[in-house]
């Protein structure tokens, strides 16, 4: 549950989201389960939803995570290599002299592919260029060679009537990479000045998607899959490509389910339904539901308390289904921050072999008192492996 | 509160100092906080109050604390460089052939200026000699030069009626550091045995100080300022040198407050008012009150009760001032044992940010059920930042 974890609220009598909605089903699993609370990456540190995930599967994020650049390609279904080096991108509109006009060119919708395809599979110094569109006018460039670093400065100025930057080397390593990265965009200025696609954008007085501007430059570490470090075969559904890409990276496999939009709108019992029938196929499914976070963004309290409970209706095929169980979220995202904060998180693990507390609701509060008291994200899938009797013993 | 944690005791019914007293400010403050359990270096591990101070500003005792001379020559106002070796110093009173007559000169209280000056700024193998008197008898080494170490043995016997002890190098790379540091005790007896001071004390019939005697070596490390941590403007109100030590060493700004002695007799309510008066310059203030460690160490039950009941007083005026609060200490010193313990210390945060329990009393029992659980004191400031929406997001 993306963000579910919350900090009190006057507009809600003082209390959390979780505190406040009515969840029988969540309720439910904590009376039966063993409660906690959970830092998904350590005390303080506010995660991502990638650093998170990353944790929560056991990575640890500060080894395997150099820039978001990797778990965006993994996330459009791009195949990353160890050592690819991966950004974020825009499609922009700048000027004749590079100055940026609108660095998301309109927020074009179409005639990306077709653009991408123009830029895709080029070479610059032995180097091979991957490029491809992602929403809107996003994309994701990825630069594949030897001794490549991630350790350049941003493209991307950030805003607009500013000329693109040169990309800068942070370390003395990442002067090729730099002069590469900078090679690619002035060829993507070269060649989408020209192309049919801004000919006619420029026709219809829309602003031309004549350069790409990368950002979050990230290498591709090696990361062990999850089948390698704790042999499990493994699943996830998720409706947001950032949280995809974190589980294609980790070598899981991604199902798509047809209403599960990463949106407000998701199809929850769909997750659910499909999810349960995964575990026929798979030993472990993740199911990620991001709309509690979107809730906690805009600050939505009364929005984020419905989803809440929205949820909890959804879980309720779940309280027949024999297997162990863990109810969590990433990170919290409350609604007075409209951001994610390093408070912890509440947990709720059941199955037949935890041992039961008596926490009786699933908040923030009231799980703190469980059995499981105050654990960290990275050793979570080792205790389910040990609740599931999957562990080897260190030592005789 | 310094050392305020504590184990049960018969003489009070069984309870801890914390559980006896009556405390109407901090247990208010519990009710309308967060509380918990802190282990301000890690469980079972015995703080002392420069490690616990340095756990609890988020510097990693292990990599930053080497000995405690750095953190007392800090104390007494020397600027250390990077690569320093301090040691903490007797002025001592030897016979001729160096052996320990008195190792604190009588407790000396005058005229160790004049002595202090006489040894401080000679030269040895290009190594400057920095000196400074401290209270009484006691007072800071320095050496300061090139590719120095601090893995010394301590040239004081640690009792009398004992030949000073000559410096071993504990490593290889610590042999001429010895050996300038045995140069530098023999020549403190050349310099001294004739000094006016001595000269005087002999007419008296008073031990002279006529040695210096250097222990508790340490090598001042690279240590980035609160500032640079963390983007805080931060100080420090304390009244013992070696807590103002570590905080002027984090880069903090000391506040000296007329009263606040360190002693039992210190005037809390005058550093309550500095403090909250510095609020309104400084982003973080920190304030440490000494007064519980030392009925600790004394084993004076009643007198730590009545403290703590002076502190919970002094408290009062902070009800009003609307901020993140954090009650807890750096370490328990227990009434039974009358040194520093492992046991964890209780914390209390409160502010409008905190998730509210329902612990009822700042105690080490009642505290330990709150929706903090147990936390270490190295992740205190980067809870601290996250509470007051001051982090920064790791990922996306």
């Amino acid at each position: 549950m993306d963000g579910i974890g919350d900090r009190p609220d006057d507009r809600i009598e003082g209390k959390t989201v979780l505190q406040y909605a009515t969840m029988k089903n969540l309720d439910g699993f904590a009376k039966k389960g063993m409660n906690g609370i959970m830092d998904p990456i350590a005390p303080g540190i506010v995660p991502g939803s990638d650093t998170a995930h990353l944790a929560l599967l056991g990575y640890n994020p500060y080894e395997v995570y150099t820039g978001r650049g990797p778990f965006e390609a993994a996330g459009i279904g791009i195949k990353l290599k160890e050592g690819d080096v991966a950004f974020r991108c825009n499609f922009a509109a700048v000027d004749e002299k590079l100055v940026v006009k609108d660095r998301r060119a309109g927020r074009i919708k179409q005639g990306t592919n077709e653009l991408a395809k123009a830029v895709d599979g080029m070479k610059i110094d032995d180097v091979e260029i991957i490029f491809k569109e992602a929403v809107e006018h996003r994309g994701v460039l990825v630069l594949r060679g030897k001794a490549l670093s991630s350790n350049l400065s941003d493209v991307d100025p950030h805003s607009n009537n500013i000329r693109i930057h040169e990309s800068k080397p942070l370390s003395v390593d990442a002067k090729r990479t730099a002069d590469i990265l900078n090679k690619f965009v002035k060829e993507s200025y070269a060649i989408l000045k020209n192309h049919p696609v801004n000919i006619k954008r420029n026709r219809n007085n829309l602003p031309p998607a004549n350069i790409i501007l990368p950002r979050g430059a990230g290498i591709f570490p090696r990361m062990r899959s999850m089948d390698e470090k704790y042999r499990l075969s493994s699943a996830c559904i998720a409706g947001i490509s950032l949280v995809k890409g974190v589980c294609r990276l980790a070598g899981m496999n991604i199902i798509d389910v047809k209403g599960a939009t990463g949106g407000v709108d998701t199809n929850i019992d769909a997750k659910i339904k499909v999810a349960m029938s995964a575990l026929n196929k798979y030993d472990f499914v993740v199911v990620n539901i991001k709309a509690p976070d979107l809730f906690g963004h805009d600050g939505d309290v009364s929005g984020k308390v419905k989803m809440a409970e929205k949820i909890d209706k959804a879980l309720e095929p779940l309280k027949e289904l024999d297997c162990l169980k863990i109810f969590t979220a990433d990170h919290s995202t409350p609604v007075t921050v409209k951001n994610h904060s390093a408070d912890p998180v509440p947990i709720t693990i059941t199955g037949k072999s935890v041992r039961v507390d008596d926490v009786k609701n699933f908040d923030e509060i009231s799980c703190a008192k469980g059995a499981l008291c105050r654990i960290q994200g990275m050793g979570l899938m080792n205790i389910a492996r040990d609740l599931t009797n999957r562990s080897e013993k260190f030592g005789a």
